[in-house]
């Protein structure tokens, strides 16, 4: 699970993952804590909307817990470092993308240089590595990254609404930083439009799949790291994209012609039914409310393969989390 | 490779890891440092003597790279961290024994767990992980900690002279606060008169002996974690002490029977037969100084276990790594 940061979220109205500015940087840390102990330290709740709808990281929790799925936390640029022990790459946050570049060009070597000694690292340690990220306002860099490369893509949203024309602003801004005649080199398209997380998670992508299965645990921001390997190479035939139905469904995008035009690794998807959850937080994700993030589809995907549980158990299980989280409040 | 420090090492003349305090925290990095790039980032030489001689980090990177033997670093509370990726943990570095408390009771607990967790990991991806440590001043913690569990050992030191009444001085002050009576919990001794490197790496030992081989890479301080070991637990007969010859000969410690005493695992040692070296820096290694630390002898064991070279073709590569150093100063 890799925490990393983009001010590009600061921007009022980009994303569901926390309303408060001073509070979106905790989400990262946050999430890592939650999927490892089960409870945060950072700050005192679990990540959730006022009205209930928590972190998709509760479903990852639940998914990985049911299947005994060990996981590891990657800090690569996230503002504030988790409270339990991860791999730290020393990757500073990105910047805003609509007001200078991301990254400097020399982080983006960087980074995907730590991806690929931390995904050669793990690959190591399983025959199957499952790659979460918790990154807020992550879709819109990974939407200026795969506009700039070409892909004519429409990104997901943590919400129904998906604020697609401030999206598309902010991409128009930073992409203006890439009219110069010698601006097309990719690592110079990451550094101007990107963030931290897709050229480090595309390094780990890179290396793991040479001697590992491997599986994206996203959508989007997945398919701006599949975009890039396009470019730079991976072992595709090791690699499959693992979602959410939610995601896959979503009318606003297209996630499924969007990946196809990028790589011919394989599409796994989920419908994890939580229209059919106790918990009206958890029903909103069918409603078109956070949708994925933090690995949830992959990790649910993976614990129906390792275990052999239905997706009506899964639920249970989920709704088991959700409770127990409600009542410890 | 376990990064860590205690302030017991400010303490003037008790370690030859670096003469000036402010220079003494940039080791345990610098040593990391080294051993991943070949050059160091913290700082702008390799730690070395004014006169030459080199860190042991000089030979363990040679032994590693002989036999394409892949390390990962963990910092478990060195006051800097190192530049490049690592694992980190969150503990806080020790405070001087002499004055206070190595550390607080719930960080022992936090490294055991911490160490528990990260060994678990780390056991999946090999089948001997070998644990090496860089901590400055770590003898006289370690002598502390063996001295208060009732084991009356001498203890190594990385100088010619060792300074033990310096270190029994230390040693004697900081077991005073286990006077009182309910202080003969091993948790309370880790606390008073430890660092963070021990109980750390015994719970790395902990985990990682249960599913896998491991080699504690050290003397002195690898001993006390095996004293640790023999009330808490562990797995010896997975485990083995790899160390230099120089420690084994030391005439002012006993490394042999000390480990004896506290564990029933196998003892490997080498003689890397550093007399014949060209270089004056090196052969100071046979003449009693430096002798072992970042896990030098246990890598170059298993770098001839696993290759089949000898000591003297090792010996050929510690002399071309000493002089690729000296030349690109």
């Amino acid at each position: 699970m890799v925490t990393s940061y983009t001010e590009t979220c600061e921007t009022p109205g980009i994303t569901a993952a926390g309303a408060d500015p001073d509070f979106l940087k905790f989400t990262p840390p946050a999430d890592a804590e939650f999927l490892h102990y089960g409870f945060c330290k950072s700050i005192d709740v679990i990540p959730m909307t006022p009205d209930g709808k928590p972190t998709p990281a509760l479903l990852t929790r639940a998914a990985l817990e049911s299947a005994d799925i060990p996981h590891v936390v990657i800090n690569a640029g996230s503002k504030i470092a988790p409270k339990l022990p991860y791999i730290e790459t020393g990757l500073v946050p990105g910047k805003n993308i609509a007001l200078e570049p991301g990254l400097e060009e020399s982080a983006v070597h960087q980074a995907i240089d730590y991806g690929e000694k931390i995904g050669k690292m793990l690959a190591r340690s399983t025959d199957c590595l499952i790659i979460g990220e918790s990154i807020p306002g992550g879709t819109t860099t990974a939407l200026a990254v795969l506009n700039s490369l070409g892909f004519r893509f429409n990104v997901s949203s943590s919400m129904p609404n998906n604020p697609k024309n401030l999206k598309d602003e902010i991409v128009a801004k930073a992409r203006k930083r890439l009219e110069l005649p010698d601006s097309k080199d990719l690592h110079k398209i990451l550094a101007n439009v990107g963030d931290p997380m897709i050229p480090f998670v595309f390094g780990m992508l890179s290396s793991a799949s040479d001697s590992t299965k491997v599986i994206l645990a996203g959508g989007t921001q997945m398919s701006a790291v599949l975009a890039v390997g396009m470019h730079l190479g991976y072992n595709m035939y090791n690699t499959s994209l693992a979602t959410t139905s939610y995601i896959i469904d979503d009318k606003s995008c297209s996630l499924l012609g969007n990946v196809r035009s990028v790589s011919d690794s394989s599409i796994l998807s989920i419908n994890p039914k939580l229209e059919d959850s106790k918990f009206s937080g958890l029903r909103a994700y069918s409603e078109g409310f956070v949708k994925e993030g933090v690995g949830a589809g992959g990790s649910m995907i993976a614990s129906m393969l390792k275990t052999g549980i239905d997706s009506q158990k899964l639920l249970e299980l989920i709704d088991k989390e959700y409770e127990r989280v409600s009542s410890s409040k």
